[in-house]
């Protein structure tokens, strides 16, 4: 049986109205975490919580959360519901975004409808997931569930030299609460795929059992500073084209391979970064992932090696630093079941699949069953404007997402 | 004959004194064209000529002049002395600076000697010969003969989106005088070699008879942001491996070549460089030099190819913009013979060379006979704080320069 179904104005609107909070004078969607621009998101997070009826609560590494207490159930382990409204620079409108607001839609829909829940519901919206401004990314939940340190987390310095602790109580969103004081009886989380299985498929719902491991870390390359116009090719020690072996390297293996590990070089940069000066010095970061730990620890040995080599080859000194390493990770087989069954309740058709993509998701599993729900990503783009996911499927996803919740805030604990 | 010596003690004091002028918090010698610090080094610069009697003069561009009008001989085409005090970033001493304070030393010298000169002589600081905060390099000479339009020039953007012209007005060296007003009748320019020729083999003075051919070009690769995790390596159109593959097919080629070609990546940048997004834009420079102008041609050439089949192999945009050419020159013979003839009376080994890196020299050869002495280059090392050369080197140079200018003073055109 399906109840009734969410609305579906509300929600898209909502998720527009949100894509519009924090666009540059370029038009590019930026709101990096607990900056100028997010505190105007989560303000306007804020205030629909509130205009739901929810209770809002903020702990000390920002998460916001909005709880449905319904009588009598207050001290029950809630069912949450979460994802991030944080966003990369150029992002697009609905990574984080809709699975954030899908929630409190679902919370909305369930309260319209008179439900008695057996516990209470809750949405949460995690403090910087996507770790463009402060490193490690998913760094709200990892705290929550005390993967890292709150004072450590706090103390963070951005890549533009700001304190993360600051910047938080700064925009006011520095809260009271202990991270983690909400311990789930469930965790579920929608999110767009941003990958290309989905839409390739014409599936309408990926049934998430798995995520793939995550490995991120900054390089630093040292050679010499010196005239580009009258070093010979051989007495050189250039730490940019070093760098850019690194690149290629990462590139053959990744295409020679026919494992889904991806590696990529997202930041990059030279010093003195002179057109006629060879560098000195090259800084860049490199992000693997692969779903078998196995391959992903091969992956960074084999990353670890060439580095070796290549500094010998090319005379250079290369240290390389972990910013953030996260195994696969395995959700919880029995909400995966529910997602599925919810799904073809709704005559859609899904599939089982692994994300591709970090998400709180992995890091609230580790202390409550956890699972997700994908819908699909026009061209698999995503962390760009041209992330897209048509309404029908952002509608379809929010209704599973509404009649898992409903059943496990009804049946209690997932069998 | 030699005549009297400079005096060594002032000319390396006043070098170690313009050393320290535009030291960075970190120690770095940085005295980029027409900034804060660059005004200081011009401060002093004036100062000591004006201490020696001469005459100042600073034109449109900002190129200072110290003007020595022996009596009588005022409208005679001087012997004009060169080099620049700009730097790049994290410099050393000696690159441009040892050249203009010679040039100052060697008139001061001339004047104590009490030398009647057949025509004036003078020393000139060029305005941004370096070229790092705005392009092209050699810019105030190559104004200075009229290669560059004033008001073009004067209109540049810089790197830090400063304008040229405001910038001189603004620390005080935007000049009365027509770029051009001083025709010489011979130039000359004193300079650390800045690279390991003379050092290797043991050879105090090099006589510079040619100077290698300069390409430079500042290349864009567009691609697609996408998300680092969830994109498939066959479905990225990533513009940071692009890129990386043009630094390694620079050098591959360099390398296999045995020609004196050289190509340098001095500066790189990633869009929106962020962690776990795929690069959907890199700009870097490409800086070519060889000695002979078909060859060079070559090289840009094989760019230019390489760059159109990476377009359709990486489905990348590539769009690549000239920020300067210079093609090879060759120096005055007699003047080339006068500086071999002044080692030698000397006592001093000397051979002759081609210039590996582009001088002020290069631009006044156009308007007038002009050759360059070089000394030699510590490991070879410039454009980095490792820079060197000994002093008794740097006294030998001088002291050359002092008889091939007291020699073009005297016996008037050089034969």
């Amino acid at each position: 049986m399906t109840g009734p179904s969410i609305d579906a104005a509300r929600l898209l609107g909502r998720i527009r109205t949100l894509g519009e909070i924090g666009r540059d004078s370029d038009g590019r969607l930026v709101r990096l975490a607990a900056s100028d621009t997010e505190k105007l998101g989560r303000d306007q997070f804020v205030a629909w919580i509130r205009d739901a009826g929810l209770e809002v609560a903020v702990d000390r590494i920002g998460n916001i959360f909005g709880i449905w207490k319904a009588g009598g159930v207050a001290d029950e382990a809630p069912i949450l519901i979460g994802s991030h409204i944080d966003t990369v620079i150029g992002a697009g409108i609905y990574d984080g975004c809709y699975g954030t607001l899908s929630g409190l839609e679902v919370i909305e829909t369930l309260k319209a409808e008179g439900l008695t829940p057996s516990r209470p519901i809750a949405v949460a919206a995690f403090t910087n997931e996507e770790g463009v401004r402060y490193a490690p990314d998913m760094m709200g939940s990892l705290v929550y569930v005390g993967g890292l340190d709150i004072d450590s987390a706090l103390a963070t310095i951005g890549t533009d030299g700001t304190i993360l602790g600051r910047e938080l109580e700064r925009i006011g969103y520095a809260g009271e609460h202990r991270p983690g004081f909400l311990k789930p009886h469930a965790y579920i989380e929608l999110h767009i795929e941003q990958g290309p299985v989905l839409e390739r498929e014409g599936i309408p719902v990926g049934v998430v059992e798995d995520l793939q491991g995550i490995s991120w870390q900054r390089v630093t390359i040292t050679g010499d500073a010196n005239h580009a116009g009258t070093t010979p090719i051989s007495m050189r020690r250039d730490a940019g084209h070093a760098a850019a072996r690194v690149v290629t390297f990462l590139r053959e293996r990744a295409k020679a391979s026919n494992t889904p590990t991806v590696a990529t070089v997202g930041c990059m940069s030279f010093e003195p970064n002179a057109i006629n000066v060879i560098p000195s010095r090259a800084i860049f970061t490199v992000d693997l992932r692969d779903p078998d730990e196995d391959r992903l620890r091969e992956e960074e040995a084999a990353l670890a090696n060439f580095l070796e080599s290549l500094s010998t080859e090319e005379q250079v000194g290369i240290s390389a630093e972990r910013l953030a390493r996260f195994e696969p990770v395995k959700f919880d087989q029995s909400i995966v079941r529910l997602v599925e069954k919810a799904a073809r309740e709704r005559g859609l058709a899904c599939r089982r699949m692994t994300s591709g993509a970090g998400h709180d998701a992995q890091m609230i599993a580790r202390i409550a069953p956890s699972a997700m729900i994908f819908v699909p990503s026009a061209g698999g783009i995503s962390h760009n404007p041209k992330e897209f996911t048509a309404d029908e499927d952002l509608v379809a996803g929010a209704n599973v997402l509404l009649d898992v919740v409903r059943r496990l805030a009804t049946e209690g604990t997932p069998k």
